[in-house]
């Protein structure tokens, strides 16, 4: 089975071929357009070099969130647009599990992967990696990295690596509590092939959805929400 | 500065673009195809994306050995002539070096890199991990597992983790000596964003040169200079 992988949740966008479980192909693109932009050509790339078309694709595997919201949103319907009209299933799979398996680290390592969410909050999650997989620790949240990460620091007697663009504020809180290992900034991207693997796993656990039960997690209400909310606040408080 | 960086020496190819020391574009492809179809189009897609042209590259990076003989000819050739007309700088290197330099390993970690040589033997080197950089124990040499890495082994009091296409012949011969661990087959291979680094590494070192300078490191006779040197041997001994 052909499974096609899109990636557009951070800045840089990525797309990843695989066959069965071997990786055909993976290109990743951080030139600072939008992946608007960027993105369907890097498919149709990708698809040609490796002599494939859409209707070759099983499975169709997408950076679901957290991440970007714009990012997100044109992943989500690039996929959702080429999968439709050919019945593709597809796997809309957590950023930050496809960001633990996009490096990597020894058997037992436990990895907390963290998006930068501003005002000094982060997407996180953490994984304990065995062998090939990784095995979630906790759910997706978004928050404080010391209210959402002390827990796991606590109960983990493994070494713990810290990656995404959230890493460094993570790093700076929990070293206060435990050991842990910041990776050099090279190491601490998401790649598309990461959520390949994520995908096919979640195929694999009968998890893959038609491309019309695809949903995006954002995480996060978006600003224009969150100016809704706060208007409505103050207008009820009158 | 702009090095784009070609990895030929494998079955799969690869290209890179770094701006200084920041990844913009990787690219990695393992459809078949013989790299004299794959590597031309895959570099022109590498600068279009990154809308760059030849003229703006500073250094061209190139693994030039060891690997497959006919794979590393087509990346040489390729980067000589697109480096030459315009005198663009060049750095081949050991394309064990740049293996080492495409996966993380945690800082103080050994890795073996090996490539399949065929006949039992591999082309190996030993490197050990310094954060984002890596330090040469051993140069690249050709033989069997056991003669060229026990030394290592023996002085070795780090973890020590193995990768290439030769790796999986040398966890066998290796782990009787001591522990190692074989990395899953997915993070064996070689990527050319390593290539790209420890090109600007070399260039950093002021051992970047003239395209007309560069060479490949077969690091082992052709066969067809394996099977002339046999027969002169048994004309000579009639």
């Amino acid at each position: 089975m052909i499974t096609l992988a899109v990636d557009s949740a951070g800045k840089a966008a990525g797309v990843a071929i695989l066959k069965e479980s071997q990786l055909l192909y993976e290109n990743y693109l951080d030139n600072g357009l939008t992946h608007s932009q960027t993105l369907l050509p890097m498919l149709k790339s990708a698809l040609a070099a490796c002599s494939l078309q859409v209707a070759d694709v099983g499975l169709m595997g997408v950076a679901a969130g957290p991440g970007s919201f714009t990012g997100l949103r044109i992943g989500m319907a690039l996929v959702k647009g080429l999968a439709l009209p050919q019945n593709i299933l597809c796997a809309g799979v957590s950023t930050l599990e496809a960001m633990a398996r996009s490096v990597y680290l020894p058997h037992g390592s436990v990895v907390i992967c963290a998006l930068d969410a501003r005002r000094g909050e982060v997407y996180a999650a953490a994984f304990q990696v065995e062998g090939d997989l990784v095995r979630r620790l906790m759910p997706d949240k978004t928050g404080l990295p010391q209210q959402l990460l002390a827990p796991v620091m606590a109960r983990c007697k493994n070494p713990v690596f810290v990656i995404g663009d959230g890493a460094e504020v993570c790093y700076n809180e929990l070293k206060k509590i435990g050991p842990l290992t910041l990776l050099p900034e090279r190491w601490r991207k998401g790649r598309a092939a990461g959520v390949a693997y994520a995908a096919l796993d979640a195929w694999q656990q009968g998890k893959a959805v038609q491309a019309g039960q695809l949903t995006v997690a954002y995480h996060r209400l978006s600003q224009a929400e969150r100016e809704r909310e706060k208007k409505l606040k103050e207008t009820n408080g009158l």
